[in-house]
């Protein structure tokens, strides 16, 4: 079983993640169960704005949606700005929006029989409208969403300090964030086991 | 196999809906693939506001948490205004806040191994956020939501007319409602097949 | 000056209310601006489900919706139920959606030229979505939105106490209260000394 | 008077953009009245992720940023994605951000007495959420959001035409745009005429 996760965080790899801290806490358990993972650091990539999956010369997409046709599980790992997910998680929800017409051998779109999940860190609050924003746009785009499939970390009222700032409730977010990861898998054993047939012409 | 319905039209069932006319696509598809069927009227009942499952007398919401429980499929359908869910939506969902901590023999949360779908009529513009509001709400609660299991009406821009009140855009709306149908029959057969485990302790 | 405070928490006046208290502190800080003040708990009234200003006999609405036209501002306080206003914020929003095609005698939409605000409690994430939720509508219907004209109170991450089990963040929520309440005193004092013109036919 | 618009489409000015032609309504009726207009077509820009206002070498956020604090009036057009604001969108919102700790001589922050609107096309729906969600982040920025100051086209239900592919529906979002244009004028006068104060500390 492969999971293929995007962390939308705003800084490129030079520099720590709060979100991608979080999100280790998810891959640890889902490697524990033997899932291999890939991770995309979008900040790191060029990703042009655009709704198709390959924007042409120098556009680094294409090897994303590669490794998403690859995977029973998707995660998105994204930090909370202004209460709305990452300028970067819209960018690739965006290029995922070609994917709903794509389809497999048997005229499923893609993403039929894949399950997905969101991890949100930020300084402020906004956690559960940025899951249900990104997962809007994992539904229509034909992922799975199984049950409570989140994790997040935010400490308010107000702005506050940085999921690596600090230990307050981190228990909760790792807890959560491993029954995330059971779920993730569990979702994708079951349409393993009973896949979905393709919509009815 | 089953399925509740949750109709939150505004209007009491001695006005038509427009709601259920949509709603009924989806379930004379599912009822063709034998599923057994309960639908309720909110408007009609006694539904207060609350986070509890019995708010005590005269409360009419433990007979709907128990058709819940009985049923591997949810669809909660709902009009649009503002470009909101309709108060009874939010409504039910307050209620179905208590199964969050309601566990099955099994230890889970007892929304665990179950599906839902949204139906949204509406005037005007927001089908997609009446979606997303609702189904950020079911992933909470512990539903799993599979691809595309939802269908709407609206025929903007700005204010125009109903659903029951012109045939334009109804056969995009009714195939994407049997693919809905098809789909939350899928899904719920998949969970069946192979359970979610409880959540790790 | 005249301001009108929907209590939209789901608990009636014979139990304390998180949001009424938190409310209290905007509310002491308009006083001292001299305003005038009315609140409405809405648990406590009858105000059935419906987009029209009288649905007739045992409706409460319509001397709400008198308190409306005689204030200059609006302040909607809301709990947090999965992640959303509570539905008796829903239900009040939906109820003043009439609102829209109601006019003054210079053939405005009765809501031009007055202002509003929103305060949120939560024993969970979700104020931010809540604020532009109940925003998105009152915009729609005519309201005039001030700079952070808002405040809120919640301590995640996960479910947490609620606002009167602990001190924990309230000086933030004090003081951006504060804020709320001169500015929705001064947009409301802006709209006074020169009022927006009815819409062009 | 000075407005700037930020145009989000994902087409850079190569392309004609739907989201361009539906805002000209707008814009002609402001220039009408006198208002001073910069167009910015982010598409066409360099703004790399973050949220400071001035990344360094490349950034041309800045140049925008000073567009911003000379205008009393900011306009957000927008195409639709998955029901979203596009990710440029998204952008724009995040790189404002660091607008929330800037301060003008009087100690205010720097988008206090500025008013700001949205326009939003689609080929599918989704605008209202798409105005809440930008709203509501101009609102934590310090923007004064007028009654109505949005318009948008879309024709739905499911994917349909793009805005200059039809006419259907066009005279609504035209009349709807004025209205928009002349309260964001009135908003900004008002603000003009009695501006806010600063923050309580």
């Amino acid at each position: 079983m492969r999971a293929t996760v995007l962390n939308c965080s705003l800084k490129s790899s030079d520099q720590p993640s709060n979100t991608q801290q979080l999100t280790e806490v998810v891959l640890e358990a889902m490697r524990d169960d033997g899932v291999e993972i890939t991770v995309f650091r979008i900040a790191d990539m060029s990703v042009p704005p655009g709704v198709e999956t390959d924007l042409g010369e120098g556009d680094e997409w294409p090897q994303i949606h590669e490794s998403l046709l690859k995977s029973e599980i998707l995660v998105i790992a994204t930090p909370t700005w202004l209460g709305h997910p990452s300028s970067l998680a819209h960018r690739v929800l965006e290029r995922m929006d070609a994917m709903i017409s794509e389809t497999d051998s048997a005229d499923r779109p893609v993403a039929y029989n894949r399950t997905a999940g969101v991890v949100v860190t930020g300084n402020e609050d906004g956690a559960h409208h940025v899951i249900s924003e990104i997962n809007g746009a994992l539904v229509d785009i034909g992922y799975t969403i199984g049950p409570q499939s989140w994790t997040y970390w935010n400490r308010g009222p107000g702005p506050g300090p940085s999921y690596s700032e600090t230990t307050e409730g981190h228990d909760w977010s790792h807890s959560t964030g491993r029954a995330m990861a059971q779920n993730l898998v569990g979702v994708a054993r079951a349409l393993q086991a009973k896949p979905l047939a393709p919509p009815p012409s």
